[in-house]
C-alpha cells in the first residue's frame, strides 16, 4: 500500500526553475486544512539559514497551516536581503492557500550565498497551490520538490490505533549526502493528524529526533540548513493525546523518524554501506553516542567497510578517542554477530567469511560493547568511497 | 647540506624481517653516548600500545642512553605479553650498548594485535647496534627503520648559537597516514646536545608538540601509538639551559617540530595537497585551534581543495559547527589571498584564477578571520582523494 498524507494535509511538487534540469521538481507545499500545532529542530550551527531564522521566530506555534520548500538554492548566506526573499516566500504561500504569513514556515536547500530567485518562486508556488491534492501521487511530488542530491524520495508513514481512533505520522525528508556546492542540508517534515499540545510536541520532536536526525552522519559536516518540522493539526478528532495515548503516539513518532533517518546515510552519496553502529553498557546515553558518533565518523572504519575489511582495530581505537573514559580491557566488539574483540584481546575469527558477508550486504551492523553501565546508542551512517570523494571533488570538471 | 645528528648521539637501521619487503628497513637504534633528560607526549587514546606504555612507566628521566623502534608490528591490543615483549626489546637494545635495561625507551608502529617476532627483532638490535655511527647516512637509515606508509623519510635538524656555543636539534618522524591494516600512528624522535633539565625538557616538548603535531591530522583517526620523545643529552658542553638560551633553544624547538610536522599530512596517502588552516582572531588559543581542526578534519574541505573548488560555503559552515561561539557577520575568508568571504558575506572574485591557482601549487592557504580576540592558531592536513580512499578500502583485493 502506498503511503498516505493524514488527514487534513494536501500537498504538491513542482518544478519552478530553480533548478537547471526541468526534469527534476524544486518546489514544494504542504498545507494543513486546520491551524496544527508546530515545533521545529534546527541546525545547531551558529552560520545559519535565513529560512532557519524565520522557522525560530515562528515555532513553537498552534497555529501553522502550510510548509513551502524550494530545493536548488538555500538562502544561506543571503543577509537581509535573504530574510527578506524567506518572508516573501512564506507570504506567497499564505496568500495561495488562504493563511496569514505568520501561518507558512519556510525550507530550503541548495547552493549557499546565492540569493533565490523570487519570481520563480512565486511562480512556482502558484502552480503548486493549483496542483494539491491529499492523494500519495501529491505527496511524493512533495517528497521530490526537496530533493538535492538524494538518489530516491524518503517518505514513511504508520496508523496506529488510540483510544478514540486511528492517528496517522507521515514523514518525508531529503538527505544529508551532499555534492557540488551544496550544503550537507537534511530536511524533514512530520505532518500528523493527531491533536497535540504545543508542549508535546515540542518534547515528543525534541526525543525522536535526537535517537534518530541526530544519531545519522554522512561526513559530520552540519549544515546550515537542517530542519526538523512536526506539525500535528487534530483532523483525526478526538481530544488532545495524554498519558497512554501520548505515549504510543511517541513510540511510532520516533519509529518514524528513525526509519526515515536510516534512509539518508544508506542513500550517501557514492555509498555501498549502510553501518549501523551500536554501542552497549555505557554509563550515560550522550556518553554511548558520542563513541557511536566517533566510530561512524572515522574515514578509517568507513574506508574500511567499503573495502569489506573487518579490521577491528580501526573501529576499537575509534572508540579509544572519543572522549570517553571506560576501560579497555573490557571492550568487545562484534561486525555482523561475527566475535573480533573480546575484553581488550583480539580474538580468531574467520576473517574471509566476515569479509564475504560484508561484501555481500548492503547493511553492515557494528556492536561495541563496553563494561561501564547499562546505557546504548544507536547511530546510522554511510561507507566511504572512492565515488564520494569523486563526486565531491571533481564536480566542477 | 646534509642533516646530522647532534654530538654524542649515534644512529642504525636496519631490516630485521619484520616487514616481510626486504627492501624495506624496520628496525632503528638511536644511541646516546651519555645519559639523557628524556620526556615524552603520548596519544590521548585510551586503547594505546605496550610501548606507550612502558614509555610512560619511564618518562620523565634523566637516564636514557637509548632508543628502539621498529616497524610493522605496533604491539597494541597485545596484553600481558606485548608488554613483556617491549621490556624484552628495551633489554636486548640495553645489552647491545652497555646500558642498564631501563635506560632504554620503545616505540613501535604497524599493524595492531599481533605479537612482536622476538627472534627477529632481538637479531635486528644487535645488527643495528654493529651498525651504530654518527655519520648522517646512518641518521637516513633510522628515519627509514621506521617508516610504515611515509613515501619519504622525514628528518628535520638546525643548530643555533647559544651564550656557550653551538648547540643541535635534530629530529626524525614518521607519518599519520595509514593503509591497510597499520594504524594512524605518528612518531617523532628529537635528540639535541644542548644540557636540559627534566623539568624544562618536558615544558619545552609539551608546548612545542602543541603547535605542531598536536595541529596536524590526516584523517582525525587518534592513533593507540602516537608518541613524540625528546632527548638532551648535553654533549654540547656547557651549563643546563636557561634565560634567554632556554628561549631560543624553545624557539628552535617549535621550529623544528612544526617543520616535521607538516611533512607529515604534505606525505598523506593519495594527498595532492598541503592544506594550511590558520585562524585569527579568537578569544583564546584553544578556541582558534578548535575552529582550525574542524575545518581541517572536514571531509567537504578537503575534497574540494582536491577538486580545486574554491568552496567558501563549506569553509565557513565548518567553523560554524566548531562548537566555538561567535558573530558569524564579523567572519571574513581568504583562500590563497584571494578574499572570498568578509564580515558575513560572499563576495565577487575570480572563481576560474582562485582555482587554477589551487591547481598549480601543492601548498593552499585557509585564512579565517573572526573578530573575537587576538588569538590565533594554525592546523596542517592534507586534501581528500579518491587516491585516499582506494589505497584505504581496497588493499585486500
Amino acid at each position: 500500500m502506498s503511503d498516505q498524507l493524514p488527514r487534513g494535509f494536501r500537498a504538491a511538487g513542482v518544478y519552478s526553475g530553480v533548478k537547471e534540469n526541468p526534469d527534476r521538481k524544486d518546489l514544494s507545499l504542504v498545507v494543513s486544512e486546520f491551524p496544527a500545532s508546530a515545533v521545529g529542530v534546527y541546525t545547531q550551527n551558529i552560520v545559519f539559514g535565513a529560512p532557519v531564522k524565520l522557522n525560530r521566530n515562528r515555532t513553537p506555534s498552534d497555529a501553522i497551516r502550510a510548509v513551502v520548500i524550494n530545493s536548488g538554492v538555500a538562502n544561506a548566506c543571503t543577509g537581509e536581503q535573504g530574510y527578506r526573499d524567506a518572508e516573501a516566500m512564506a507570504a506567497a504561500a499564505a496568500a495561495a492557500c488562504g493563511a496569514h504569513p505568520e501561518q507558512v514556515l519556510v525550507m530550503s536547500t541548495g547552493v549557499i550565498g546565492k540569493l533565490l530567485p523570487m519570481e520563480k518562486i512565486r511562480a512556482g508556488i502558484a502552480q503548486a497551490a493549483a496542483q494539491l491534492d491529499d492523494a500519495p501521487a501529491a505527496l511524493v511530488c512533495a517528497a521530490q520538490g526537496m530533493m538535492t542530491t538524494d538518489t530516491r524520495h524518503k517518505i514513511v508513514s504508520r496508523e496506529i490505533r488510540l483510544s478514540h481512533g486511528q492517528v496517522r505520522v507521515t514523514a518525508m525528508a531529503k538527505g544529508a549526502a551532499m555534492i557540488g556546492p551544496n550544503m550537507a542540508t537534511m530536511l524533514a517534515l512530520v505532518m500528523t493528524d493527531a491533536a497535540l499540545g504545543v508542549d508535546d510536541a515540542q518534547h515528543c520532536l525534541k526525543d525522536a529526533a535526537d535517537e534518530s536526525f541526530n544519531c545519522i552522519s554522512v561526513e559530520g559536516h552540519t549544515s546550515t540548513s537542517d530542519t526538523v518540522l512536526l506539525l500535528a493539526n487534530g483532523a483525526a478528532g478526538g481530544p488532545r493525546l495524554a498519558g497512554a495515548d501520548l505515549a504510543k503516539f511517541q513510540a511510532t513518532l520516533v519509529e518514524v523518524c528513525e526509519d526515515l533517518a536510516q534512509s539518508i546515510p544508506a542513500d550517501g552519496e557514492g555509498a555501498t554501506h549502510l553501518i549501523t553502529v551500536e554501542v552497549h553498557g555505557c554509563r550515560t546515553r550522550q556518553e554511548a553516542v558520542k563513541i557511536a558518533k566517533t566510530i561512524a565518523d572515522s574515514p578509517l572504519v568507513k574506508t574500511a567497510i567499503a573495502g569489506a575489511d573487518p579490521n577491528w582495530g580501526r573501529i576499537v581505537s575509534a572508540a579509544g578517542y572519543a572522549g570517553v573514559p571506560f576501560d579497555p580491557d573490557r571492550v568487545s566488539l562484534h561486525l555482523n554477530g561475527a566475535l573480533l574483540y573480546e575484553r581488550g584481546v583480539p580474538v580468531p575469527f574467520d576473517e574471509a567469511a566476515v569479509s564475504d558477508d560484508i561484501q555481500a550486504n548492503r547493511n553492515v551492523g557494528i556492536v561495541l560493547l563496553l563494561e561501564e553501565g547499562h546505557c546504548s546508542a544507536r547511530f546510522w551512517t554511510s561507507d566511504l568511497t572512492a565515488e564520494y570523494v569523486r563526486l565531491n571533488a571533481d564536480y566542477r570538471t
